[in-house]
């Protein structure tokens, strides 16, 4: 309707309010496309509220995320998923949500953060805070069935989605991850697994805030 | 509240109609894991009614596909998605949706479908009928950029979704099509790609029942 006034009308922009929020899966991607069809055809300037991520990575040009009153970031889909200021907004793009991890610096070399006993982050430079969250996108993990005294993790539960499968596990540190992986596995409950990450981590200080240290880490058990 | 009064009532089956169908992408993902849980924890046999086949696919031990007050398709999640009974069941299942290009048989050797000037498909045995609908999944493409004369397809628009791209692209033959591919990719519009297939291709007849035929299949340009 919003879209329809503002083709009549010859207005330049035009505000639309989660214009597809009550319809099915099918027909919101079948729609997302039609308006953003449209909006390149007329030229229009659409400002586009949304919760639905999806429809915001794949629609606007520039994303403003709000949280509690708050600007959180500006930028292009690509900025925002890759390049997150907060972990807000990291938790907020992808599907599945990223994986969040409480570190501790190493007691023994400044370098080092510990996620538990169960995996170690070398950084090629000072570790600042005592305390970090790290977060890891659930495609960025690597994961092998492994013997029991390898392993970092037990299966809790997995999601076959067809062209691929979330594996959720819990670290030995008790803390819970997901990791997504392309195909089908059959991993059985309690079946224990090694996980591991040497991509694209990301680091937050405990308010949450990007901490610039994701270069040159790696990762390992 | 179905699940809560089945709790308190001892009851062995429970029926929940479109439980989640109200809620938030996130919290949609969350609950439908408390329930899958609540329900194995509990020993219940849950009859669960959804619209949404990303539920159908992670919760269910079986699922039986209605459409049209005809029962389409029983099987488990995997036989569903793998080896869809008809195109409907095909379509349902699977995000974005599976690509369904018409085919004729080839004039010359009745072993060759032509999917129309572009893609061209070799079968070990002769093609039963003239007229064959190929289903191929978007993330059983390939693609590559390449110089106007390879080419068998232009860009019509590509989204990210962060940790993959939806191409979507018109054949020359004017069909439309969608390839997913890993990470983030750069198509500008209107630019030539080249598309190609080579496993898991699925037949369907002109009323969209399947053909057992895919097995030997194989694509090229």
């Amino acid at each position: 309707m919003a879209l329809a006034r503002a083709v009549a009308s010859d207005a330049k922009i035009c505000l639309m309010d989660e214009p597809l929020s009550n319809l099915d899966a099918q027909l919101r991607i079948k729609m997302r496309q039609e308006i953003y069809a449209l909006q390149r055809k007329l030229g229009l300037t659409l400002i586009y509220v949304t919760h639905d991520q999806v429809e915001a990575m794949t629609m606007a040009d520039h994303i403003m995320v709000l949280n509690d009153q708050h600007v959180q970031q500006i930028g292009t889909p690509s900025e925002i998923y890759q390049n997150p200021a907060n972990d807000f907004v990291a938790k907020f793009f992808g599907t599945p949500q990223i994986n969040i991890l409480s570190a501790k610096r190493s007691q023994g070399n400044s370098h080092i953060l510990n996620v538990s006993s169960d995996l170690e982050i070398a950084l090629d430079e000072e570790v600042p805070d005592e305390n970090v969250k790290i977060g890891i996108r659930p495609d960025d993990m690597k994961v092998e069935s492994t013997e029991s005294i390898d392993a970092n993790a037990t299966v809790k539960n997995t999601e076959f989605l067809g062209d691929e499968t979330i594996i959720y596990a819990t670290l030995n540190s008790g803390e819970d991850i997901h990791v997504v992986v392309p195909g089908q596995v059959n991993y059985r409950i309690f079946q224990p697994i090694k996980v591991s990450a040497d991509a694209n981590l990301m680091f937050f200080d405990t308010d949450g805030k990007r901490m610039n240290l994701s270069k040159e880490a790696y990762v390992h058990a």
